[in-house]
């Protein structure tokens, strides 16, 4: 029997389990809005992003997976405004509704968010094409957002986790078929189950004067940092984190090329000036998520690669939806 | 030549004319996320509706319609809060990044983000079919927001406007053929560029002890409403306000199913406790909407249509998107 989109709403939606409980809520899923009490003195971060079936991840992909992803890359967007996630919204169109599906797409969503105290408190589901669009709203003191136009020159650049892990996890997912094993399986689930550096942000607030979440690329949101900041940046490829598996997998070259320019990692890279970075790198050091220093601002406008003291030619301009 | 998604988000959606300039708006689009400025002592009222091309409006239909009713579909569920709203986030799905469509669009979308005062502070853009999920955040003063809930037997039922006109208008679009004039263009008008209750909302947020908005049918959306008070209705069909369009184009008979049963309406539909009734007819009277009293709810839990003392059959189940 289908369900009624009324039904389907109020049956895994509605339910306390789709996501994290807060006493800030004070009406959640199932009338016409939602209705949120802000603490006080707190500036309020708004975030939306979009996936669509074929564009964003494989058509067919495990819902779990989908259901991580859709609100991971809103979290990590939250994550690189140095602001604590607080409540989501969720709007789901389907082709059909099948339980089971829904089922797992709606665990996998649950699951990040209890792990960061969020709770689904709106959105609506329609029919039509796979797409999960969902919107975070999160907090921070007022006046402390990082952003990505603070940087100057001289600052140090630096990068969360092994950049290039979920291009190459996409690339494997897709079917380009490798030898299988442990590596491969770790990389394709660096692509299917990101984890936002949520905690990192919230330090960064106060040690950071810019900060990008890595999206479409590291060298293209990095460009991105620059170009609000109005300065350039010179990079040391030798320092690029990159995974061992990445590099047993697709060998240290192209393992370096998928760091730069693979889409979907959800790191942060942000900047450290260097008055603060001694005490940057102490505070950093503490942290669950690796860091790691990889360059630093210029003057000028462009991002520069190096390696080994030779500036590295490197034209991906990159990820964009439409050129995808 | 073809805009990247960044250039495109730049040109069009993160100029002021892309919505109203406020001043609690700290950071607006171009950043990971919006940064904004909740006013104290407010609660935050969080909405979010999806338009999907092909099932919630024709394919081909005006793009300056498309931005209108993205936003107007969502300052409808503000209003059915009775909250006053502050802020959008737009997240757009486009198959080709078309300039010309793309600036209607954002006309369409800008013309009545300025009329309400709401700024668009954030969302994406993506390549994908055309969808358009909008979020909006308002406030109302805490602990007063409307809910479907509140309803009590006795309670007198209100709804606001001409329902069905737009479900008429919609079939016009869709090319049922009509002898035209007047009258139809009105229609479509109705269905195009339909005009949120946003200013009613707010009056009667001290008023009323229910309120739903009307987008899926009266019929559906009042046994909605009534469900979630735990009681029943009884509707006078001879008080339905049908235009003077609606009776022309179709006849007075098909005009009562539509005003029942279509949907796109976006009417507010509203409860007036008994002892508050002469006040609130005095009040609704000095508004530029009109509004009708209907009916009462009763004990009970279905919605009862008479006519002339005689009980309707009616069976519809209201609009429903997996059911379209």
């Amino acid at each position: 029997m289908a369900l009624t989109e009324f039904e389907l709403i109020r049956r895994y939606f509605a339910s306390p389990n789709a996501g994290a409980t807060r006493d800030d809520v004070v009406l959640g899923v199932g009338d016409d809005g939602a209705i949120l009490r802000p603490p006080a003195g707190m500036d309020l971060v708004a975030v939306a992003d979009t996936l669509i079936e074929g564009v964003h991840f494989p058509v067919g992909s495990a819902p779990g997976s989908i259901g991580h992803r859709a609100l991971a890359v809103n979290l990590s967007d939250i994550a690189a405004m140095g602001a604590k996630p607080a409540w989501a919204l969720l709007s789901l169109s389907l082709p059909q509704v099948e339980e089971i599906w829904l089922a797992a797409f709606t665990d996998g969503f649950a699951r990040l968010a209890r792990s960061h105290a969020v709770a689904l408190v709106g959105g609506d589901t329609t029919g039509g094409a796979l797409v999960a669009n969902v919107q975070v709203l999160g907090f921070l003191p007022a006046g402390e957002g990082l952003r990505r136009s603070g940087g100057q020159p001289g600052d140090w650049v630096f990068v969360s986790g092994t950049p290039g892990d979920a291009a190459a996890g996409l690339a494997l997912e897709m079917g380009a078929e490798g030898p299988g094993g442990l590596d491969e399986a770790w990389l394709r689930d660096r692509f299917l189950y990101p984890t936002p550096r949520v905690g990192l942000g919230q330090l960064l607030r106060s040690l950071a004067s810019a900060c990008i979440d890595v999206s479409d690329g590291l060298f293209g949101d990095l460009g991105k940092l620059v170009a609000a900041s109005g300065c350039g940046a010179e990079i040391d490829v030798t320092q690029l984190p990159l995974s061992p598996a990445l590099i047993r997998v697709l060998g240290a070259e192209q393992a370096l090329q998928r760091a730069l320019s693979g889409g979907d990692d959800y790191e942060l890279c942000f900047t450290i000036p260097d008055s603060r970075l001694r005490e940057a790198q102490t505070l950093l050091a503490g942290q669950a998520t690796p860091t790691r220093c990889i360059g630093r601002l210029r003057s000028g406008s462009d991002v520069i690669l190096q390696r080994a003291g030779t500036v590295m030619e490197f034209s991906h301009p990159g990820f964009d939806h439409f050129a995808r």
